[in-house]
């Protein structure tokens, strides 16, 4: 669509020169991402195009998340898996994709995610770091390696 | 960007059959916009774009929503003028835009918005509806119509 807004057919999302492209995330869960990255709070500075619920040969619906001038660190590539477990990460340098990857869950997740029992050492204030076993990953569910408290919906767990 | 993710230069947005695209947001109000619409919660069953900080003519940078297979009641519309006071509201039915008008604040708002005043009468239980006096336009500011109180963060109190 352009500018005017005369022109509705021609809505298009002119292809980013450097950013990274986040496809095949699960149905619903782009807005989640977004927050993961830290763009729901405060705003963006760069172009950010999200498509939720659109159609996918794979996974029959799924969300893509489309951000200009960024690339992602290992940190928030883990965090997109917990709960995304089938993304991939595209980074386009000069229109061109130059990586392509998979996010991939670990076997262990390290400070990352909060443990929901509040008397888990992790939440104590002692300086010991989270970490849980991945008991799955499709959906990913995780154990807390010190309480054995089972994660049940990470996204409101994820640091 | 096709499915299989190889061409990133071609990523469009297809044109909605039917639907509504706001067009014009203020820059970085889109997913307030979304949570508006209820589109934030539960998620969403038909496609949604979300284009966020895209260069505009007139405003320098705004957002853009579109929701396909949906188009939004009076409500709804009065809502959004409360947090993006240029946007607009096209209608798309069979790919054109069969309705156009620009968001518009009336002089009183009448139960959109929840005062921030515990002790305001409207928020005692009492069948009085809230009410505000439209103080400014750009940017909207609202001042209770019973205790006085003026509105800082309208978003937040949205009902």
């Amino acid at each position: 669509m352009t500018d005017d807004g005369k022109e509705v057919k021609e809505f298009k999302v002119t292809p980013i020169k450097n950013g990274t492209v986040i496809d095949h995330i699960t149905c619903n869960t782009a807005l989640k991402v977004l927050g993961i990255l830290g763009l729901t709070e405060g705003g963006v500075n760069s172009t950010v195009s999200v498509l939720l619920h659109v159609p996918s040969k794979k996974a029959g619906w799924k969300d893509v998340v489309k951000i200009e001038d960024r690339e992602l660190d290992a940190k928030e590539v883990d965090k997109i898996a917990l709960i995304a477990p089938f993304a991939t990460i595209n980074i386009i340098r000069n229109y061109k994709v130059a990586e392509k990857h998979r996010v991939e869950l670990p076997e262990t997740v390290k400070g990352l995610v909060k443990c929901a029992n509040l008397n888990c050492i992790t939440n104590l204030q002692e300086p010991v770091e989270s970490k849980f076993e991945v008991m799955s990953k499709d959906p990913p569910k995780l154990k807390c390696w010190y309480c054995e408290r089972e994660l049940e919906d990470i996204s409101e767990y994820i640091v």
